[in-house]
């Protein structure tokens, strides 16, 4: 087990009801906020009014951005650094899934920064301090509502860039698996994509032993899988909701990476698809994940047939590993298919023309190479990117 | 799954070497400190002029207070209250095991309170505010580096009592697997089985559904139930080692508990065999869980089903659910026989004469019921200790 350091403070409000204790929570921390969202469906579920009553009945004040989009964009968090600013406020509350968390965390930071927040997802700098941030999430998906990384697009060359700081762990987030039951399917199985994929980064590591953290990585895996096809119908299902949501947070939160590095690398390269094509970031990963999978699954076979085997119920062929772990992969597959989702390039609509533009983005100038497992440069990477054609 | 708040904000430093880092993350709280430790065996070990140099390098002082026994006496918490408020002191480092940090927190919840201490153990009253705790875990067992529990027997009456609150979780821990290397073997088994109950007590919960966590708690026997055999000889074998330190601590640092009720009168009826034989509390443990098993798998049989399956590796008897059921309750009394440990009150020298006065004091004088899963009143306890012997 790799040597680490680990503390993960958010306090977490899980379960029916619990938005309602957003003002008393925030009013631990400040009495004025900037109010931060999306695109309005808050506001035609109720939600937005149980917020506001709720601000109101605990004395905070706040100040409203809304007009997150997904893969959140810099230009807004330029936008709510100058209102904090302005308004003297100190404290975030982020309504929505990760994309608003994401920018809120972008936002926290660069308030008490005098230069250019986009210096922190550059590596140019790191964050001495923020400001406080607090979550109520709809979308279970991105584990940003209980994790210390943030993803931001700048517009301008179409880069999405992510940064972490322990800083950036909100004091608290809200999860109450209703809140997302108004998801259309499509969102529902990227956001169950995304936080598998979370998983499969951490899985995916060099660090030996890591028994405990692999099962546990293991049994997140193997509830989402048999929870998943129960939030896809139209009936509320609760209990299913309910497991998919803490497994989304628990999968990002920190705790499953304790002791070992993960990978990362078919995030940077989801990256350069939804830089481009401004495709769901969960969408993205079923498509790299199994191309990258297969190409870097003879680095470590024997990691593979034990997902195949212990998540996958795959019956090991003794003789061959590749067989095994290849049967895993194909049920990965079958299962985000049957979730509606693509897992190629071309069921994203995504031609052929750009492959060599994106792998050059990820590797960067220098052709600085990406993951851990193993390392990718541009070569690597355009392999992987045509094997998901 | 049951709503719940969680927050566990105690900040882990995992692994070898990482004791040196004791003075500077105790200056991150105080600069004069309690030392708090047990017999003198971090003085034989060389753990204890480590966080001497330590401390002095990061320019802390301290005052000592050694001599915590196993099941730790409220009347060196009493003496530990009293140092801290004469010298002025608003941090503790506790430097041991289970025994030694939970001492710490009764002095540390003591120190700011006007009345009597035992008072929190009595349910009396709760603590509005402690003074700071820091530890470095020498014993992987009781799981208290990350919990916010604590257990304190009053010699007068030979009451085992404990009790919880958020303020008790320790500000940081610093577990480096090396420190128990040199615990004798009986020891170790102790803190497996210690550890293990930790995760028996929460597995067996009447909340609905708990998927994730049960998978999780599965996990984590399943890497106890590997690595202990390992640890229990004379080489040193870190890799194991590392598995089961933080295996206890994720057993008991609250996140495999969330939207669970845990049971807990297993505990509680071994707090009474503790209490009176002063036998080590893993090993009552030990005695105690087979028979509550017994006693109550009737209540839920598919839940001993599941774990006999997916943890004991039983192939179960579809005809039998209580076959299969006894089947795992058998393969669990194995597994801690092959690590020394007895399964029977006999195997601790306790004699039949004094059950009926465990079973008393257990319920208390109106008879109030212990655990969730089952509860346990007066002529239960009793059955579960005669069940024992």
């Amino acid at each position: 087990m790799d040597n680490f350091i680990f503390r993960n403070p958010t306090k977490i409000y899980f379960g029916k009801g619990m938005e309602e204790k957003c003002g008393e929570a925030v009013s631990d921390f400040s009495k004025k906020v900037l109010l931060h969202y999306g695109g309005g469906s808050i506001k035609k579920t109720g939600l937005y009014d149980r917020v506001i009553a709720s601000l109101e009945k605990a004395g905070v004040q706040w100040v409203e951005l809304p007009g997150v989009k997904p893969n959140p964009r810099l230009s807004l968090v330029y936008e709510g650094i100058r209102i904090c600013r302005k308004e003297d406020i100190d404290f975030i509350l982020a309504v929505g899934g990760g994309s608003v968390i994401d920018s809120a965390k972008a936002i926290a930071a660069g308030v008490p920064y005098e230069g250019d927040v986009w210096d922190f997802y550059e590596g140019k700098a790191v964050p001495s301090e923020v400001i406080g941030i607090g979550t109520i999430l709809t979308i279970p998906a991105a584990g940003s509502e209980s994790s210390s990384g943030t993803v931001i697009t700048k517009e301008e060359g179409q880069l999405k860039r992510p940064f972490g700081s322990e800083l950036l762990y909100p004091d608290f987030s809200i999860l109450n698996p209703e809140l997302a039951m108004t998801l259309p399917p499509f969102q529902r199985a990227c956001g169950v994509a995304d936080m598998m994929a979370h998983l499969f980064e951490r899985y995916f590591t060099n660090s030996r032993p890591v028994e405990l953290t692999d099962r546990m990585i293991e049994g997140a895996l193997k509830t989402i899988i048999h929870n998943a096809p129960k939030i896809m119908g139209d009936d509320a299902d609760y209990d299913s909701w309910s497991e998919i949501m803490w497994s989304g947070t628990v999968a990002h939160n920190g705790s499953l990476n304790t002791g070992r590095l993960g990978d990362w690398g078919s995030h940077q390269i989801e990256h350069e698809l939804s830089g481009i094509y401004d495709v769901a970031h969960g969408a993205g990963l079923a498509v790299v994940f199994p191309s990258w999978m297969r190409y870097v699954m003879n680095h470590d076979i024997k990691r593979f047939v034990q997902i195949a085997v212990r998540v996958w119920n795959v019956e090991a062929d003794y003789y061959s590993d590749e067989e095994t772990a290849e049967a895993g992969i194909v049920a990965l597959e079958a299962f985000w298919q049957s979730l509606g989702l693509a897992t190629r390039l071309e069921g994203l609509g995504i031609p052929a023309d750009r492959l060599e533009e994106m792998a050059g983005k990820c590797a960067g100038e220098t052709d600085n190479p990406q993951g851990q497992f193993v390392k990718l440069y541009k070569k690597d990477v355009l392999a992987i990117l045509q094997g998901a054609l």
